[in-house]
């Protein structure tokens, strides 16, 4: 049977639960613990950051499937499905008997996979009768993500938009703001934290941890908010499930089934919701799958940092998670993947990845300009530095198949797309692009301050 | 049946050719004259500016159906078929009985509709054995979509940018250069029309018309170069009926019957597109639909320009067509619909407008980006300023559908992304945006030039 280009579901194929991995895990992840005394968190504490409803996922770590409530179903029918998409030109290019299928999640205007869960979370604040929540947002694409949602609901939206970004990504800002956001570069003086930071380091450009404590202080202060995030929590790899369950379906449709599957891991929340069901399968022992998690060289959470408990952020107001970490204090160079530059990862992710469930590498930004430019040229998607990351090992895989001339299936995660980067793609036409990978030293510097926790 | 929010043709269902409204007409668009003998131009004479296969689409006013060259299809497979939506949502918010449906074609990295032509005129110029094409950008949407065709036949492209975009849009620019395109502000010293412009003109920002002039000069005077078009041309309009061609696939699985069909009209690529397989059937008798064509008030070739014939660059260099026009020396004003401001039209939608087979109307920009906001608010797409043309009157005639309680089927063309126009929203945002409409005298002045053709 002939492939297609492009595999789409037809609108009852679309899942309708999501899935939860945590069901299948025999070592669950460690309980997330709380900042002021190192105990395990409870629902109470909780929902004082976070919607009720989101609480609940967040913690449950045995239910298996989760219904879509029938309002977020139709939100999720105006940009879903994505397209599955077999790469035959990429193939053809790199002259790989490899099968490359990507699945593409950057066709809607928040332009990545963000909107899986920032649609849901907004849901569950509306519901909850909220007037607003606030988050943080980095590169922007998480916050783009928010406002949409919000937006639709009619929920106010405060969005703490790290500094440099605030100010290299003026378009960002205005999508944000079309959708009615309220957008504050952070650190600002509109927090406690924030203006503390200030004094601290007056010309400090930001960080997301900084970012992410003022978004906080700012959904406790504030009557009728709540807080939330779009990547790490488990809550977040639970809605992006869809992004697997859909991809599963899809490929079943056709009876392929992958041997590889690769995804750029920053938080997580696409790694996380892409391999989803197969993970599930992976811990339930019906199949086999490579799985392969790929970040950046400056950032490198799981291939170098250390599996402890961490603080979330920088300002140590968050829960504490057990995690890949590189510190809370662990500041990234300025690399291009500004979602990728979180020192820790999800709980769910890093358990997996200690329990032998996957693998990781780490790969270095021009060498996965390279691969996107080579990917946008012959399969017509310019690719957001993020998923281009997952882009680069893709190829790689490819090629190793070239060489034995083995006829492996690579699924990978194109997580979004890269035209509010064009600033990073110009630094590379330009060849002005150059690679940083943090010394131990320095990695030795922030991992020595992680918390104690017995 | 309850509609799906997308209706998505499977590959199969794809159109296998492209329909020529030209066939169906009883009076044909008059013949393109040489600007120099103001004689009907002969296929020898555009075989030098035009590749082969393209000059014979161009002059072929009988032939109603061209078969797509499979190399052609399989480039379409990679983003086609654009999505049929029902907006639901949009008609929610309007309370109106109305049934609203767009086309959308900004799925794809150029961000519109403009690759369904530049794919097929890089493939002929492919196919003759050149070296490559040259061509003028405005907003920038063409020259991203023709540096991705030529990347993907391995075709060198050089782009003329009207300079003001050029300098607004780096980052358009440099979408352009990651496809591997040489983009040159224009005017340029690069050309003798450029020199001479510059020489005239030495603070201009540059005008899509003397950029053609550009971009055909340096197509005349490269060995092994042609120059393509993005619009304007019937060779354009017959590409772009694949989208007119799945919209009326698409509407035939639901049996939908639309009532109004609505496009944005700048050069006519986009409406001549959409209308193709709708405006066929009404020439032919066979069923009557209402098709509008939207305009800005700030360039109004339409609803108060001249249907005379006119040359179709600032430079006079390229062949005279009969079309409405505002005259080849107006200047619009520097509104944010950069692919609306150009002084004619297509010659088809001129002499079908002429005879009476299509309305037009004419919108100022405040009112439109009103539109674009209202519906990326709910429909969750962020509009280009061009196609937020249609959404307006969309949005216009579905209101007066709820006065009257009609339950009209209104389909409209949404052409594509705003995601480099942000500067636009930002305006809009701020509430800095003004209306600008040409005055009886200004336009008399530009079409008092008219060159005299008997």
């Amino acid at each position: 049977m002939k492939i297609p280009y492009k595999i789409y579901l037809e609108e009852s194929e679309l899942p309708k639960q999501w899935y939860n991995m945590r069901a299948d895990m025999k070592v669950k992840p460690a309980p997330i613990l709380n900042p002021g005394t190192l105990e395990p968190v409870t629902a109470e504490e909780l929902s004082g950051i976070f919607c009720e409803e989101l609480v609940k996922q967040e913690l449950d770590n045995d239910t298996a499937y989760f219904d879509i409530p029938e309002e977020i179903m139709d939100f999720y029918k105006m940009y879903r499905p994505s397209p599955l998409t077999r790469a035959y030109f990429l193939e053809k290019a790199l002259g790989t008997p490899a099968k490359i299928y990507y699945k593409f999640e950057g066709n809607n205007t928040s332009g990545s996979h963000k909107l899986n869960s920032a649609i849901a979370q907004a849901y569950y604040a509306k519901k909850q009768g909220l007037k607003g929540v606030t988050t943080e947002t980095g590169a922007g694409q998480w916050g783009t993500a928010l406002s949409m949602a919000c937006s639709f609901f009619g929920l106010d939206c405060k969005v703490y938009m790290v500094k440099v970004s605030y100010e290299q990504k003026p378009f960002r800002r205005e999508v944000m703001r079309t959708y009615g956001a309220t957008v504050t570069p952070s650190p600002s003086d509109t927090t406690e934290v924030g203006r503390k930071i200030l004094a601290e380091f007056p010309g400090t450009t930001g960080s997301l941890g900084c970012a992410i404590s003022e978004a906080v202080e700012a959904a406790v202060s504030h009557e009728g908010y709540r807080y939330v995030l779009g990547s790490v929590l488990s809550q977040v790899l639970l809605h992006q499930s869809v992004i697997g369950l859909e991809t599963a379906a899809a490929l079943k449709k056709y009876d392929i089934k992958p041997d590889i599957i690769i995804g750029c891991a920053g938080g997580g929340s696409n790694l996380g919701g892409l391999i989803s069901p197969f993970m599930g399968e992976k811990l339930r022992g019906e199949a086999d799958y490579r799985i392969i998690a790929v970040e950046p060289a400056s950032c490198p959470s799981f291939t170098r940092g250390k599996f402890a408990y961490d603080f979330c952020d920088t300002g140590k107001v968050c829960p504490l998670q057990k995690m890949y970490t590189l510190g809370s204090g662990f500041i990234p160079s300025a690399n291009h993947a500004g979602g990728l530059r979180y020192h820790g990862m999800s709980g769910i992710l890093s358990q997996l990845y200690h329990d032998g469930y996957m693998e990781a590498v780490s790969v270095e930004q021009t060498s996965v300009f390279e691969a996107a430019q080579q990917f946008a040229r012959v399969e017509g998607i310019l690719p957001a530095p993020e998923s281009s990351h997952a882009i680069r090992v893709a190829i790689d895989e490819a090629l190793k198949c070239k060489e034995t001339g083995e006829e492996k299936t690579i699924v990978f995660g194109l997580t979004g797309t890269g035209y509010f980067d064009m600033v990073a793609y110009q630094k590379y036409n330009d060849g002005e692009m150059s690679d940083y990978i943090p010394s131990d030293e320095e990695l030795n510097a922030s991992l020595s301050a992680l918390p104690k926790v017995d």
